[in-house]
């Protein structure tokens, strides 16, 4: 590992646990310090002597897909249903059953914990969700939680004992599809939601995040907080939900960070005037405006080599007679470097003035959302990166950012945080068409 | 008026009532061949001493705007409501006491004749409607209406008795509001629709044109047709709806015919996508395919001096966050050329089929809607230019094609036709805003 990988970004815990030499090997050697088997490095535990259960994992997962199963091959599992219950108990006695002790926080996320030599150590987690959109796959969440139940059989199977404790995390409201904040659950744990504020968050039929944990039995004890209930690190296997793993035939992701991401509405004020009796160059026709800014905003985004997509795209009064008098559509823009971004925000703006201005137009502007990017922990992407290169060679895997928001954006900022991507057939997730292989698990 | 002109687009009985020497002077003698006031030519007919009561006029337009009165200053007068039923007995009895005889066809057209010294022609007709859009203004259709009525008070007041008979024309349905089908009135009588198709057409109460008809009691017995009911030419005075003459200080407008026009759907076929996770190199997106299209295809258009407008663009699934797989618009094209239109529609496919490819897209295509261009007759606009420069001078009109349809597009297949427009405030029509002055009345 090159020395010029620092630590500032780490917690205290994770410092002490990875040791002071800040070595990967070194940190592989106290995280996995076994007893029964003598392995000393990461390389060596990935040795084929102790490796999960590809059969094993497999067979859990399409288990576990009976709760909620939309029999399409796809699941629909919403946070705190009664599908959520079942799998959540199912996940509770399964590790309780390879000796971890689950513990149930005050926003539902349960923490499955198995001892480590040193118990002064906040746990190393393996986390991600086992809710699903509603019209969802078997992997997208399932996968992460799953991936780690199977680490833990191995370990308890093959007896090991870490130096560090171990942790299984469910974060509860991933998905943001029934309460309408994603990633909630972890938000809470992280500090960037207030617990009140998310307690009152409603459904569509106007339940609370609040009176849904409680019917279920998951509004827990535990503080929803990292400075009471710390993690030394997070780990995050995810199917990569798009297609490049696919395309350049690759088995696995390394995670580099998180792209910084955001939308801005766009609307465009023209005037609505009848098509046949005004001639072109007398109108103000907020559609050919519009749609002039487009192809410009993609353009300026491949540039930078950033993402840009208009997904929402309204135009009134929508008659096929009458000169478009106002239009209204959405700009997502993605770049794996804030400043970056910030510089494509302002453009993308630029560009719809003047395109406006040449139609006779005005253009105004909401930033409706944003989430800032992050880049994950050197120590952590490093490790993974050489776990990787052992397990399928060093054209194997490709280093990515995640394109999609996941809970270790909100673990990244309080613990090292890292994720590994799995290929998505098609690219495809949040559908029932969903599909991951056996070989690549 | 030069030798050019010809006759073959006449029919027979306006041949007769034109004469035979085909001048339009000889014409406008027989029109207006005078009894009490010896005029023997349109320009003296023009002449201050028999002209329109603009005040008269004025105040008809704004006294028969109480029914339907929208209170905003527009009217709201649908075809065959109470509205529309009171303001036709309106006309009925204003026309009968200024010596005309008012017919009333099988679908509900209003010919009130007033008597000419040759009643073996058929009429020369001032028609335009009475009816309205559902948020209409008090002057389209209403204008050439209540001109006509006027015109047939200063006759009757200066005991003018003209060669052919001269009629007023209330055409029904000419705005397609409640009845879905534009110019239904002069569409059965000039043959473009069948009797008994346009009697199914239903409202979006589920009542049918012909209930409607009958129950405010205009399902008359005069045949509605060109055949059994000729006219001898057909001139339709009109507001603009455009703001070619606004711009361009002119009081009147010489229509030389309408536009041709229709609306071609496109579908941009591409693939639904995560915008985070799909590579901008790895998309189908439609909606950019879409929108690279459109200002190409407004090129195109400006190219060959026709119109193009899209007005109607839906994008599914609609979501910030998703690359549209899907987005359907409509394309409008006018050209006074039919041929040039019929190109510009190829190549509108063209340009489309060019982009979805580049796009990965599958562009498909609907031709909903079309209507041919129609040039008015030579004579009629000769006629009409020659009382412009009369009344306005030189500079004061200007000769320009119509950009909506009117029921003198059907007229102009069966008889000598024309339009004259007068300005509109604004360029705005269809929208109780809608204005025009009483100095171009």
């Amino acid at each position: 590992m090159s020395s010029h990988l620092v630590f500032k970004n780490c917690s205290s815990q994770f410092r002490a646990a990875v040791s002071s030499r800040g070595r990967a090997q070194v940190w592989q050697q106290a995280i996995f310090l076994s007893r029964g088997a003598g392995y000393t490095s990461a390389r060596q535990f990935a040795s084929p002597s102790v490796k999960v259960n590809s059969q094993r994992l497999w067979d859990s997962i399409h288990h576990t897909a009976q709760w909620g199963d939309s029999h399409d091959g796809g699941v629909k599992r919403l946070t705190l249903t009664d599908d959520d219950q079942k799998v959540r108990s199912w996940f509770a006695e399964t590790l309780t059953a390879v000796g971890c002790k689950v513990k149930v926080d005050q926003v539902g996320n349960m923490f499955a914990v198995r001892p480590g030599a040193n118990m002064a150590l906040p746990p190393i987690a393996m986390g991600s969700h086992l809710d699903t959109q509603p019209a969802g796959g078997r992997f997208d969440g399932i996968l992460g939680v799953l991936g780690g139940i199977e680490v833990m059989k191995v370990l308890h199977e093959n007896d090991v004992v870490t130096q560090a404790p171990i942790a299984v995390v469910n974060w509860t409201n991933e998905e943001g599809a029934r309460f309408n904040s994603g990633m909630l659950g972890s938000s809470v744990w992280g500090g960037m939601i207030d617990m009140d504020e998310a307690y009152s968050i409603q459904d569509v039929e106007g339940t609370t995040f609040q009176a849904a944990l409680k019917r279920i039995g998951y509004l827990g004890n535990e503080g929803a907080s990292y400075k009471t209930n710390p993690l030394a690190a997070h780990f995050e296997l995810h199917i990569e939900q798009g297609p490049v793993l696919e395309d350049k035939n690759k088995t696995l992701g390394v995670v580099n960070g998180v792209q910084a991401m955001g939308w801005t509405y766009i609307t465009v004020h023209g005037h609505s005037q009848h098509c046949g009796t005004t001639p072109m160059d007398r109108r103000n026709d907020a559609l050919l405006a519009a749609t002039r800014m487009i192809p410009q905003i993609n353009a300026m985004a491949r540039e930078v080599q950033g993402m840009s997509t208009v997904g929402v795209f309204k135009s009134e009064p929508s008659s096929p007679g009458t000169v478009p008098g106002k239009v209204r559509f959405s700009v997502d823009l993605e770049h794996i470097d804030n400043d970056t971004r910030d510089l494509m925000v302002k453009r993308t703006k630029e560009i719809c003035a003047e395109f406006a201005e040449q139609e006779g137009c005005q253009a105004t502007f909401e930033d409706t959302w944003a989430s800032r990017g992050v880049r994950f922990n050197p120590l952590c992407i490093e490790t993974v990166t050489e776990v990787a290169e052992e397990l399928v060679g060093k054209d194997g895997y490709e280093t990515l950012p995640a394109g999609a928001g996941h809970d270790s954006v909100n673990t990244s900022h309080h613990c090292p945080t890292s994720m590994i991507f799995i290929p998505s057939k098609g690219g495809v997730s949040h559908h029932p068409s969903e599909w991951s292989t056996q070989e690549h698990w």
